[in-house]
């Protein structure tokens, strides 16, 4: 009934994908092999009515994190039985997601992490996550699931510590261990905030490294400690986030997804359409201001004269690896003080609001 | 006068290390050229000084951040010639190390980040920072410098955000720049917390890859949002970090320096002694817990067993990357659910004030 | 058989007191009559097992938090029904409470604020809660229940903003509604650094306002933006918060309560053996340690020559209401620029190691 | 020469007011006397600029907190002689602001706090504060001068707490001292979110306890823990700002006051218009679409509905102070549960949204 009304309220909406955890869609039984005929039973029920409804399925993800078994992690788990459950979970969650088509596959890792140094053993439990990152690579092409897979950083919450802490910890993480090439980021603004940055941020440090993913558009509340799971409203957030997203080419995997959830006073069934009316509407706004901006050009514009010294001269050189510590020294005591001017960051906030409100 | 008076104080301390940035030691002149000058004369000094007071340099540094020029960056600039500026400072700060027998050189990028992105191309200043540091690698091999390099992460102040915001983007940036394997990390404590991380997981992080370098042993004020530099005085934070410090080998380069300051109400040399030799009695009760600990080890036995099950069986195939998730799917489907244990951390934190207080 | 072996707990820990909430020792049941039905059956059980066990009530209160009704606030909903159910909850709380001897009732606030200004009349509710209290304070009185009243602040969650903030608001809250004289403070250490205090400012600011009533000894972790209501081991907060609590004149009324709990991963009985022995050894090493500090002076001497000149002189004719403007303008002109002296912070600070670690 | 500019500015910008503290307008010198000539001079020549360019002064106040004399408080030093200096420098502050019509005076309490509770007597000092208020008070009374009082809160910065922590913490210590009646208060945004509040909560709750006095209309940013003092340009922020202040009637004291700075890479003038201008055309843009708000009513009518039962039956009997508790829990015994609504926040925040785009 739950999903039947989900597809209802997709197609009222008027919403064309859709993304689910296996256990949102089939509570978990007293054994996996139940738990797994209950998934299979709904993934037939999922694909039919995708196909009345025309909706698709933007990514799959496994709920590793709120089952006791996970209380100390999933792959990161002091317990290789907890690894291997986890496994078996990530296996099924992929094969499902593959069935319905889906374009991706997600790891948050909520309780990939630890409560206390004392008790853990970091290194170790990072090589597990890689191992286990690898499996599922191994196991995607085994099966012939083309989507992208995508890791979803945040700091903490569940746990006192996540080790996919943001973008950057995320970066590191796959480099370290030659995941790079295999997955993206799928990023959620409130997840940003909490790590002590803006949403643009981490939407820009992943397009700067090639691994803009794919968006969870809920926010929080910078004055709050912990996760809102807010609907989008904030038109300034909306506009960064889709300028940025614009310049890196737009989503070529991924799309927005709204993790989020209705406040805890929201009791009827009409707040929930409120709720994503105004989420959709809040990034529409955005995605036309941000078009605005980038028509207009004038951010790039400024950017583009900002940084000219770079496409000539000395500039070219030091990109070009020409020139050293001694050649620079050189020019320097040549050339004297270098001029420098103003990073007209009010005058910039000035036209990001003319193109909000214009 | 000042750096007569600092060997002094040195002495009467009785430390064996000290620390400098260019502008602490000289200030700046009109010209590179007599700003360089007038460094020669100190550094002849500090040769001296060094000598009768068998003081040795742990690393030197160059102030990249005070003067306007920098105030967009400085290998992160947006004007070449800001950067051939700051590589003209660094290079003749690397031979000042070099030739007062400095252990290390410092990296600490408070200007290389951004106050908007409005203005920013964070790839192209990311690009320049990892051409700088490569110059910085092959200018220290020229000259024979044989000390380590050390990147300083902040997440923010003075700039709004910072690219070495923590231990892992540091990391993720080294590994992504090909620069890994010339550079560790000088890690301080308020800079760790500003970033959401507890002084001990930097450490940890650091250690887990390899990076562990050295460390500014300040504290801040949780409670305030900017780097308060002072003196540490907490035995539990200095236990722990000597605890990781110990655990990794110790300090294999690098060591302990107070990149501190007395409080605005301190206004009398006797307050410099105070704050000093409290901050050295914390870390050597610190070290003293630390040691505690690591004889006794509990916690090592704690930790030993709880990942026993990965030094044998499905644990140990796993870790030899001999399985994969089919093979964890029908383990779990014929083993059913893991036991789990708890994870004792109020029994753990209780050991750690028995070693404290002991 | 919850209560039973709460008991238990308590005689093998050998604690005299207890505290407990309504919903703790009996479950909703469909109607108030019902449920007070139940908890009148629960007080019979109590107070036996008080007798045998030897065991006090320092306070009682009533969740006005949980239940569903109580969503937008319990004496600060928007419906005086939920008003009047919260009225009837806290009478029937107020007298088994009385019934079992309790040395007070608390009062927290935990949906006493709001999730959004844009539907909340902050000044109508605000007079709402204060015509609760006085209503509390009068059925207080005409059933003879010569316990303390406490508030309990806390500044958010599970609320966005919670009008007990912390304590300095609730005291502008009891004196601006004419209640201050029959309340005083029930103080939560995470509660205070979740409001960016530390726990001993709350404690100071309560006992200069002579409303220093009891204390949750729960601690939080600053670096996480939610309560987590661990147990006391930090030996610096339980030293600090004892050395005010014993300058105030030590507990004249509540206690140390423990409104904590074990971590997630804890999940053993013996775990609330080491939580509870833990959080005791802790405040007993702090009641130790600030009686030394106490019993030397260190910190009393010191202040009391800080601030000697208002003992006399310029000082003692201001504190006098002797002087105004004018007299200490014509001072300032004679006398000149005022002297002044080192804060000595660092030395204090190794002064209170010293204590500690005495 | 500075002055002149300014008044220029203020001409050139179109703005009506302007404030100043004592050291902006005039540098200390060796002796109070002669640091008041030079206040003196330069009151002679505002008042004549002020006349020329048709500029009111909104507030003045002094400056009691960059002087190293003030480093351990003004009123709240531990050395009567400082405050005995500080009532020299408000008198004279208070003084020129009367000579030039000023519409009030404010207290920026930036060192009435401290670094460490172990050297501060808290209490003494919040009295030594209540004393000082009531000279100005006094004093305010004998020149005559009809200008309004504000106090105006901040946790923290530069001093680690600051008494004057939030508008709660000020109106707490006002109702504590008898001062009520002669303060207002003077809202700074990012004062209220480093206390944890949003702008609009400080707003409110001024309002509803009548102390809405001033406000300094400068914005931080959530990510830092530090005042940035930025010009305000999110309208979000001002229309809720505005919707506060118009439902409270409106500015009957002060005004709204750029009590703010061009970042550190806006280094020409140009950037100072850039800066006021979008500050001035954020606040009109949130000022229109509050007044749109309150036209349209939407808000105050759903607030209306919502809180309909106190105005009626029961609610007006509990307002009315008829009930208590035994006649409440009669009711509910009679009515059983409340019925509860939807607290819509999300259409409200739709409606917001269109109120600001509409």
């Amino acid at each position: 009934m739950t999903l039947r009304a989900a597809f209802e309220f997709f197609s009222k909406l008027g919403v064309s994908f859709w993304c689910f955890h296996d256990r949102d869609i089939a509570p978990e039984a007293e054994t996996l092999a139940e738990t797994n005929r209950r998934l299979d039973k709904m993934v037939k029920l999922a694909r039919q009515l995708q196909k009345d409804h025309d909706v698709s399925l933007l990514w799959g993800t496994s709920n590793l994190f709120s089952h006791r078994r996970f209380m100390a992690g999933a792959a990161t788990s002091p317990w290789p039985e907890v690894f291997a459950y986890a496994a078996s979970q990530v296996k099924k969650a992929m094969e499902i997601t593959h069935e319905l088509g889906g374009g991706g596959y997600v790891f948050w890792g909520g309780r990939e992490g630890y409560e206390t140094l004392l008790n853990t053993d970091m290194k170790r439990e990072l090589d597990h996550l890689a191992r286990f990152l690898h499996m599922a690579v191994d196991y995607k092409k085994s099966i012939g699931f083309a989507g992208q897979l995508y890791i979803e950083p945040k700091p903490k919450e569940p746990t006192k510590h996540q080790y996919d802490f943001d973008a950057a910890a995320c970066h590191a993480f796959l480099l370290q261990n030659d995941l790079v090439d295999h997955f993206k980021f799928n990023l959620e603004a409130n997840h940003g905030t909490l790590a002590g940055h803006s949403f643009q941020h981490e939407l820009e440090y992943a397009a700067a490294v090639g691994l803009l993913g794919s968006v969870d558009a809920n926010r929080g509340d910078l004055l709050l400690g912990w996760d809102t799971d807010q609907f989008p409203t904030d038109v300034y957030d909306t506009t960064l986030a889709m300028y940025t997203i614009l310049r890196a080419g737009g989503f070529t995997t991924g799309g927005l997804n709204f993790d989020a959830k209705v406040r805890r006073q929201s009791i009827e069934p009409v707040d929930l359409f409120h709720a994503h009316i105004g989420g959709m509407d809040a990034f529409a706004l955005g995605l036309k201001a941000a078009a605005r901006l980038l028509k207009e050009g004038k951010f790039e514009k400024f950017k583009k004269a900002r940084y000219i010294g770079w496409d000539k001269g000395l500039g070219q050189e030091i990109e070009k690896n020409r020139l050293g510590f001694r050649e620079l020294e050189a020019y320097t005591l040549a050339h004297g003080e270098p001029k420098v001017e103003s990073g007209r960051q009010e005058m910039l906030e000035n036209l990001l609001n003319a193109a909000i409100f214009g």
